[in-house]
């Protein structure tokens, strides 16, 4: 039966699901017009800005990318002729790769569409399950009927994705094997940071080959930590947010309303903090926790404990027994003090007896004996427990939000023996992550991601490989969005792990002196007193904010958000 | 501080907070207008229907309401002159009681524009926070200024709720000195079951004693379980389960994209799993646990659990290691055998010494013993240690999803040891509850609240009292629903407690022989093993199904859903 996953049925059956499996808002979405840049509506030329340099060691990058670095910006720009030499058929592979993000299948609309209108003819395919699809030689042929189902719908279910890496010359050997067999033209990875640094990787290989396959990445990632001047955001974070203030907002007025709950929001995104701000902005919390904040400032777990408790202390003296409080998944990654304790704990249970009376607890140098003897029982117990199969601490299935809770409970029982607390506190616990991640793409994460696989496309066809499609100008109407390509060696660093360089896009953290975290740090303390809570509302197709933008992007366009 | 609450401040705050404050689809719905049914647009009469008994138990039921059993329903109909007599100013208060349900706000916004319309001059007071503010006499009066905020939107927080009960002789006291003192004409009660049943009680008493205030009563629950013949749902019922129908349909995408989790989904809804079929109804999960269903066949947790797993090892056969399963938040209230173990348990940990060998477990009985034995250790730590202030198991903080997880896992680790399953299982949990009490209200709750709201006070200046509003025919376009009030004693049945005869208005549970059931039923085993998930999106509030109403409304006034 396993071939009922094949191509083929896949495609008869997913004509059967469309007239009998869509809600009529899926349906709706289907066949929504896209507005388009007006560049991408005529003839157009692909043009070459400066030579680029590196985001940092330029050397190191250079000899990493002896065929790629120094690549040129690409713009499309309007001409009469169109791209010269172009009549050629071209044969695409596309991949998703990595976590889903909202948007995902109309990048690959936005290619098969570039292909139907200026290069008919040409094939394109999808390959299977993330990178592992081209290793393996899985792949799909998207045809007209088999792209139609997923216009503007959620997901990555088209032709799913995957976590694997093409990173050994094993694996970089079957991807040219896969690409030669298919006679690509050309690969479009849609991916985060890691996977565009392997698609650089690639274009390099397949470069330093004398393959004619290009690649160009796509910049997706509902984190939102995959950006730079040239790559404004990344496609998925609008979506995302959007529907967690949507619940965030529900919760406030349901805090508001009953007026004896603690609400503890822990809301995805583990390296950066860029979700948790966006909600903020936009829904206006009374305590906000930002990853990078914490790590800026050395922060221990006590000081994150008390910030929040004496909110809550302020909150009751002033009647409000009740609020809400967001926190980013990856808050334990940001306090080195957990990190050290972690590390200890992790040889301490390789090598030692644990016994009942807690001897062994000594071994522990004496910050984290005390930071382990101030965690919650349930939180030890957690932490001594929960082993992934190397024997270590799984930080990941650590519930930050119900661990604050525990911690918050007992601070507050302190002050209130000591006379300085007389409120009621009752925490509820939450996490906001899969319901984001394949969410029907909002209206901007619509257009911006066809327009980021039409530029795929285009830069494809002008011959260019190793390039990011960047999609500009995104405060301005869609008419007047720039397209083109960022050289992705442009964004890239390096890192140094057993002893060699090793390439890196460098995520882009929560910048605790850009416009989106200066105007959150401007209003959170009225927030924290005073309830300004804002409630999004649920993602609108259709007339009001339908087509508003996210704060964080107009914010670091310089536009009022 | 705690003034800051007060009326005054509160409406001044209000006017600023609209200010700056709501988002831009909170602030369109402010301005929504709202369709009407004709009957409201005219002159009105209320003409009275046929004599009406109880639900169960007549002869007790009228003992127990001697002056209010077997009053007529009531109906709006169009008339040249309208009501007569009812040129004189009217006083009426508004109370919300218990949880919050989305388009409370509206009900009150309807009361307050049915006393502007058609008695000019009247006064509309909001007890403040619940039932307790009729009885410490702590209310605002409700102008113009202070509703218009809270139109078409989520929440509770215009006066707030609670959950205290009118219940003893002296709390009717109270309430009766409330009434006189702010001379009241009448009181709408907004609330649920036990809500309406005090409603009754509260204006047979009035009635007894000679006063002229009427009570009406106004069907409000998300969970679904307030409806009969007259009333056919209850309100925010229509809203929660769209949302979380939003964030179901979210996380199938997502299971269908990743291939590799099984999302446990575990809904609000205590008492009866209307939340969950509807949900169902509108997604197509793989696997739905309706708790009537396995109360009704007498279930075990064994069976349960070998239901699912059954499905998941289909599923692996078909090559799908993936899935969506949806919980009743009361599942466990619904098993016989749970329940008896845990009164057993109750018993035990009260009086006996818990040995760490276990010998306190000879003292279970056989099924209950092998019922703990069957438990995942951490819900039998569980079940040991989390007690409430009176010794008592805290049944409703065991998470049933994690529960359900455990088993499912311990049970497919010895299918496969026997060689009877070869798949992967990676459980996800998620509870969806809160996010769904306060959410902007859809187009058909603000509608079909601001039309109840309306109708109580029609009711009130008719001289009624002990009804429920009533609007009907709920299936044709809005112009032609009815609209007038059900006796709430016609509702009523009685339930022996303490060798007292006590009046309830009973649940209405999900009916394994009614249509919502009967067409889950008849598509369940499809959705088990296809892949028929539905996103039906966010809620919208304009264009395609911006109008829709529920499948279980649908489906039970015969309509095809």
């Amino acid at each position: 039966m396993a071939t009922s996953n094949g191509g083929t049925d896949v495609k008869s059956s997913r004509t059967f699901k469309l007239a009998s499996f869509y809600s009529e808002v899926q349906t709706s979405r289907l066949n929504h017009a896209l507005p388009f840049p007006s560049v991408l509506r005529k003839p157009f030329n692909v043009d070459d800005g400066p030579k680029s340099s590196a985001a940092g060691n330029p050397d190191e990058i250079a000899k990493l990318f002896p065929n790629l670095f120094g690549q040129p910006s690409a713009s499309l720009v309007p001409n009469e002729t169109g791209l010269s030499g172009s009549d050629q058929k071209l044969k695409i592979g596309v991949v998703l790769s990595g976590g889903q993000a909202p948007g995902g299948h109309n990048v690959i609309s936005g290619i098969f569409d570039y292909l139907q209108d200026r290069v008919p003819g040409s094939t394109l395919y999808g390959f299977k399950g993330g990178p592992a699809g081209i290793m393996k030689g899985k792949y799909v042929e998207l045809t007209s009927e088999f792209v139609y189902p997923y216009r503007n719908q959620g997901g990555f279910d088209m032709i799913c994705s995957g976590r694997d890496k093409i990173e050994t010359p094993d694996q970089f050997k079957q991807a040219q094997e896969t690409s030669k067999k298919l006679d690509l033209d050309g690969l479009v990875v849609i991916g985060g940071d890691d996977s565009n640094t392997n698609a650089c990787l690639l274009a390099e290989n397949f470069r330093g080959s004398n393959m004619k396959t290009r690649v160009i990445g796509c910049p997706k990632t509902i984190d939102g930590d995959l950006k730079s001047k040239e790559v404004p955001t990344s496609f998925g974070f609008d979506t995302a947010c959007k529907i967690y203030a949507e619940m965030i907002g529900n919760v406030m007025t349901d805090a508001r309303s009953t007026g004896k709950y603690y609400h503890f929001v822990r809301l995805m995104g583990r390296a950066a903090s860029h979700i948790t701000l966006e909600c903020a902005l936009q829904t206006h919390p009374n305590v906000t926790i930002i990853g990078e904040e914490v790590a800026a400032k050395k922060q221990t777990l006590k000081n994150v404990t008390d910030y929040i408790t004496d909110i809550i202390c302020k909150r009751a003296e002033l009647g409000y027994n009740y609020g809400v409080i967001l926190i980013p998944e990856g808050l334990i990654d940001f306090i080195p003090e957990v990190q050290q304790l972690i590390a200890e704990l992790n040889e301490i249970l390789a090598h030692d007896v644990v016994d009942e009376a807690g001897a062994w607890k000594n071994k522990l140098r004496d910050q984290s004996h005390q930071l382990f003897d101030f965690l919650p029982e349930a939180i030890q117990e957690q932490l001594m427990l929960e082993r992934d199969p190397h024997g270590n601490v799984q930080v990941a299935k650590i519930e930050t939000e119900k661990m604050l809770i525990q911690m918050v409970e007992i601070e507050l029982e302190k002050r209130k023996q000591a006379g300085a607390y007389k409120g009621q506190f009752k925490g509820q616990s939450h996490f906001f992550g899969y319901e984001g991640r394949c969410g029907l793409p909002t209206n901007f994460d619509s257009t911006y991601c066809y327009a980021l696989g039409y530029a795929a496309g285009a830069l494809l066809h002008a011959g260019k490989t190793g390039l990011i499609s960047s999609v500009g100008n995104l405060s301005a109407p869609v008419e007047e969005w720039t397209v083109g390509g960022t050289a992705l060696t442009a964004l890239m660093d390096v890192e140094r792990r057993h002893g060699k360089f090793k390439p890196v896009i460098k995520k882009a953290m929560v910048e605790l002196e850009g416009a989106p975290f200066l105007k959150f740090a401007s209003m959170r303390d009225e927030w924290a007193i005073k309830n300004r809570y804002i409630n999004p509302g649920p993602i609108q197709f259709h007339g009001p904010a339908s087509n508003a933008l996210n704060h964080t992007l107009l914010l670091e366009l310089g536009a009022q958000a």
